[in-house]
């Protein structure tokens, strides 16, 4: 039986200790394919590169794993990717580990998910790994550990068509995990405000800042389950429709 | 009655045609708001700007609306508008009217539909308007009937809570128009291709084109809505919990 083909990708840019964490584990499982974006790319959500030209170089920071740099976001390395792969499908795309949450409504902005997003669109079972410690020198040795099993019951049973998941890791030492919990995305939301200041030459400027409010504490909601000691996995689709309203609506076609 | 607050954005820019009809219709409902890019924005799906601060600055370039150009994504004007509106609560956000089609997978990499999702998440009914012409000449005159249509009825009866409108408008003259469909997303994705280059330097570059592959022949598909000649309208959550995949996996907490 031919190996399996695992495509690996992340928004952190191919410097970030949280790629080189995924592909510790995921290269036991098959041959990798790696593109990553040349710089970080956080909050640039479904974001695909038309105004521009990319550049995409061949990476040998991966060691014997067959790698490329890419000048554009994570939407465009899975792209660029299924390009050169000229036709051969992997078997699994894999994104991450982030280093940062991408929980709740995080998933829309967050592009480690829109790049597992991207793969479900394009037909290949897909995962985001998030950890939730936004250091760099974020300690992944609990990660591993679930990046691993996850992989592989994946691997086992693919994932259904048109979904890929969206993992949570909680920033605690492995025995303190309490196992995986499958779960919804929790509805929660960003209250922004913004940073005003001043540059030297007198003009205004601002920076995004602001708190995460959770109003939901459904028990399988995703927040819930990290507060909890879970990994969270969300399985998460790419129709948007809604439907209960979409029935309530159809008086408007008279 | 205090009239209606309307937010209006859009991801062409503030200079596009489209926008320009767009507060041509809505300004008859209400008192504008308009915090629009200061440049071109399609693809950015739901991208933020956190790694650079953002400019924005105010525009006299609609008359007498209050109004701001922001050098940021659809989705930073969304949070930027918010933040300048100091806890007053639009009543309704209107996005477009884009140059070109969002229906079926594209409200992922959308701008302007990503701008009208960020409203749902932050609680304001909201709806981005799209027509299915790129042309920077495109003829606005049957968009602007339907946009009437839609806002009256939004403002009548508020769009549930979690949930925008996606409204796609056919290229076709108004006679022609057969009315409203309210649609689910399409299934149909973009078969991505990419023109390889050569710079005057002699090194590679890439620029990113395709075919958009339809496989969905359901009559209430938004693709199919349009092909018939229908302005189709798709509820769009946020929430992108696949809960059919929720209940199977459940097995792996085990």
């Amino acid at each position: 039986m031919e190996k399996p083909l695992i495509f690996v990708t992340n928004d952190d840019g191919f410097t970030a200790p949280g790629i080189a964490a995924l592909i510790a584990v995921v290269k036991d499982f098959g041959e990798l394919f790696i593109v990553a974006p040349d710089k970080p790319q956080s909050g640039m959500g479904h974001a695909i590169t038309v105004n521009q030209p990319l550049r995409v170089a061949p990476l040998s920071f991966f060691g014997e794993h067959r790698a490329f740099s890419c000048s554009g976001t994570p939407v465009d390395c899975v792209k660029i990717g299924m390009f050169k792969l000229e036709g051969k499908k992997p078997d699994l795309i894999v994104s991450g580990i982030n280093h940062g949450s991408n929980c709740s409504t995080n998933v829309l902005y967050s592009g480690t998910m829109s790049a597992a997003v991207e793969g479900a669109i394009e037909g290949v079972p897909s995962i985001g790994f998030s950890l939730t410690d936004h250091s760099i020198e974020a300690d992944f040795e609990a990660s591993k550990h679930y990046v691993r099993e996850i992989v592989r019951r994946s691997l086992e049973t693919p994932i259904d068509k048109g979904v890929c998941l969206n993992v949570n890791i909680p920033k605690l030492p492995l025995e303190l995990i309490k196992g995986l919990k499958i779960c919804k995305q929790a509805k929660a939301f960003w209250d922004d405000t913004f940073d005003v200041r001043i540059d030297p030459l007198g003009k205004e400027y601002y920076w995004l800042t602001g708190e995460f409010e959770n109003s939901d504490d459904s028990e399988n909601a995703d927040i819930q389950a990290l507060e909890n000691g879970y990994v969270s996995i969300v399985p998460t689709k790419f129709d948007m429709t809604s439907y209960e309203t979409l029935e309530k609506l159809k008086a408007w076609e008279q």
